[in-house]
């Protein structure tokens, strides 16, 4: 890839061939890729930031792909263009379907004004969320008004998506009582929009009851930002019904979140962190390239394992030698 | 505290005001309380590793404090000198006695054979685990035979302590069905002996219940080492019953592991993952004071906060800053 610069304005024209190349070199570990993938960001930077981005979470079995295919061809037809893109922090994959299964979002991957970009599920949680967020930013650069960000497989990925969107959907399967309490109260609390998806046929009832049921417990709870309570609504992504409503939840969520500056100010926030996470792991991974670190490392972990080394005294030790200072 | 060595020599005697003042030394943030801390540790590291690191865990209200005066009492009677810590690294505290309640642990304080150590909330979580695998050293330093840990307060202190401790005794108070629901499964995992507590009175047939559904519970999941089921027992800390028995659960793991080797290859990966926390928090801690660093930091952050810059280019210049490399 000696074409950057061609790279750069394919992907400012929206050319998604262009943009899917720059997000395998973002994955990229080859440190020339590495290198490239900087320059790459560093020009695409400006260019970010105009999407609405939107995290869906939600357990296995929830339709949360069914769901993103409703949502974004509805998005479509509001003459929205839409990237998918997904998260898998985890090594293992447990249960639900893999993004990359296109069949699934075969109308939306049709559509000249989507991008769906499946999972990488090699590296590190911490590489995972560096690379998802500068995919972000990548497709912004392109000209895509929405971002929906999809949690795959369980785990802490709930979290670390929070971190890099602006509002979180929760779309969850109908079911009642004893069965809600397996969700985390921890994911309920970090969304800003709870569907209870499968409200059709059969189900139906049941996704009534379970709206209900969300609807009085999450008015107990502090609203997770000010001006703003999480509204519950039954959709069914099967067959289309409430899927247009969710698109106004997301504007009058933005319009409130702008009104009161906390859009401005929760992106701050973000950049900020995304910033010392980048500080955190590029300064560990030098530490652990270093040769001279790299050279001692053995030997001191060995004397802190038998208990000759406190891990303190030995920490600053390898820190003295990183740093080229006169060990002690 | 000038006089380090007469210091060093007292705990060595099992001094147990020689033992407070050492570890109030290691909770300073003065940067020459700091050296003296790294020096005390150094000297007194080769002597630790000596006792059984005991975790207590459980939500509030199950009584864990009554359980460590009773089990501690039963320790003293078996001719162990018991040392106990508390952690806790939430900031607030929630429910739950503190252990500085000292009233609470009337008979284990007067006790010479027995030093109890409250919390200091003060601090970081990465700082307060540090500070209490150092308070175990000196503990054992100091001739204890067994340091059990305390976790106060909800959250993550568990899986903090389970990080630091040989063995993790799960104290829960009797109840049935939907409220052991509440109980978070990844504690139950983390715990080699389960114990149902208030197994007297009128909640006796209750925890003989529970103590029957754990079992059936714990015996589906995969046992947390190879040649140990974690067991459950009903015991009651106020009336004394079943606390003896537990000290032999704790020879019969030590023996089971010591036999598996688990034992020191435990310790060894607790030793080398105390290195990578220490390291990790000294590497930031330094970059954040280097004043060239410092000087630059604002603005770099305003920057990525603006999009001027994305969060890779400015960790890696910052970095490069911090390394005293020529920045581009």
């Amino acid at each position: 890839m000696s074409a950057l610069p061609a790279l750069i304005a394919a992907i400012r024209n929206g050319d998604r061939r262009a943009l899917a190349r720059a997000i395998t070199l973002l994955e990229s570990t080859r440190p020339d890729h590495r290198a490239e993938a900087e320059t790459l960001i560093e020009a695409l930077q400006p260019f970010a930031g105009g999407s609405v981005r939107i995290g869906v979470s939600g357990p296995p079995g929830a339709g949360k792909s069914t769901f993103i295919e409703a949502f974004g061809q509805a998005g479509l037809e509001r003459g929205r263009r839409i990237a998918v893109l997904a998260v898998d922090p985890g090594s293992k994959r447990q249960g639900g379907a893999i993004l990359g299964d296109k069949t699934r979002m075969a109308r939306l991957t049709r559509s000249p004004a989507a991008f769906i970009r499946p999972s990488s599920a090699a590296g590190s949680e911490g590489g995972v969320a560096r690379r998802t967020r500068e995919a972000i930013f990548l497709c912004e650069a392109a000209g895509f008004d929405a971002v929906l960000v999809e949690t795959v497989g369980a785990g802490q990925s709930e979290t670390a998506v929070a971190e890099m969107v602006d509002m979180v959907i929760l779309v969850i399967p109908p079911a009642g009582g004893d069965e809600l309490q397996g969700l985390k109260r921890g994911i309920v609390e970090l969304s800003d929009l709870v569907l209870i998806n499968k409200a059709d046929g059969e189900l139906l009832p049941l996704a009534r009851r379970a709206e209900a049921e969300y609807k009085s417990a999450l008015s107990l709870l502090r609203p997770r930002s000010a001006g703003w309570h999480a509204p519950v609504r039954a959709v069914s992504a099967l067959e289309g019904t409430g899927i247009a409503e969710v698109w106004e939840d997301v504007e009058r969520f933005r319009a409130a979140r702008q009104a009161s500056g906390l859009w401005v100010r929760h992106r701050a926030e973000q950049a900020r962190s995304a910033l010392w996470s980048e500080i955190d792991e590029t300064l560990i991974r030098q530490f652990r390239d270093a040769p001279r670190v790299a050279r001692r490392l053995g030997d001191v972990e060995a004397e802190v394992v038998q208990g000759k080394k406190s891990p303190r005294a030995a920490a600053r030790a390898l820190i003295a030698l990183f740093l080229g200072e006169s060990p002690d």
